[in-house]
């Protein structure tokens, strides 16, 4: 048995970005010497998601709108009482979810013809991390 | 230790349907032979998902009204201007999540009393595929 | 390599609560020897979830009135007929989803600095399970 871990360092230009990673993670795989198993993207921070979906800007813009209206920008969120102003962040991080399993089947990731893995910034210019950590054989 | 990967194909005969492949995911772990462990069972495709829930006719016709109030068939999708029609299925497909880690106890599924494996198909009609990749000893 | 598996057992006193079980899976994977690899974390019952984000009781407060916003409890559930009264629990559980996989490195969750895990009931006061199962080496 195998494991390997990296971490993925981001601070985004601006609050809110999509960033494919699949690249990373692709050779972090292969870095791994790993044939066989799962690698997990995982966000390590609560304003932020790992999703696996299509690398095509409309859609990614159609995303975002669809996050705002169901998890909106709003002065009036409670956690704003600590001086955060970011309660939207938080919920949009809960819509997405903070990872993603990816299968890795012959030293590659295992993924269908148009899988992306996106990391999403909900909450960013600041340092922000993702881990990676594969297992198998 | 030992790794296990099947692949599920689907076309389902309406565009949206919602499918209880808990027996299918029961076998290929039997087959395996993992006593404990692990089985990823995730949608290959972006419109579709995968989730845990009930076998209960209701229910599902709930789940499914309910996805379409949250994430509706809509014209406007700007993912539509590459030609596509599908936007709704994208976010109906991040909505549920495109995949479940089942926990392998005993050589079989360790399921809740009620717990079933659904796979949701959005935008059906076309040949689609679930990875199931058990990892264990 | 090595698993390890525990069970939680939670009979909450009101119908919703947000339980931090951070600290008991930190426990149950020192006892399990487990150095580096994966715990999943995971709900047995249809109605409830398991979540990472932040430990701030505002922000609970909110997510709790966003989930009703968005799965709102109702009589008209179809799922109603069935004698059950529950149907938005249901959807609350599958927008939170019932499970999160943590990374362990170095003998201990991998999280970031605000992350925490939750256990979210939504139709409580029975008892419930919440199944760790740890793998790696």
């Amino acid at each position: 048995m195998k494991t390997a871990t990296e971490y993925l360092w981001f601070n985004t230009q601006k609050q809110r970005e999509f960033i494919n990673i699949t690249d990373k993670v692709e050779e972090m795989v292969r870095n791994s010497g790993i044939a066989e198993g799962f690698v997990l993207v995982s966000a390590m921070h609560i304003t932020a998601g790992v999703y696996v979906n299509d690398a095509e800007s409309g859609l990614i813009a159609d995303i975002e709108e669809w996050l705002e209206q169901l998890a909106p920008c709003r002065a009036d969120y409670r956690h704003h009482r600590t001086g955060e102003s970011n309660g939207d962040a938080h919920l949009k991080s809960m819509l997405v979810h903070h990872e993603v399993i990816v299968p890795i089947t012959g030293g590659s990731l295992d993924l269908g013809p148009w899988q992306q893995v996106y990391y999403a910034e909900f909450d960013g210019q600041r340092d922000k991390r993702v881990i990676l950590k594969a297992l198998g054989q």
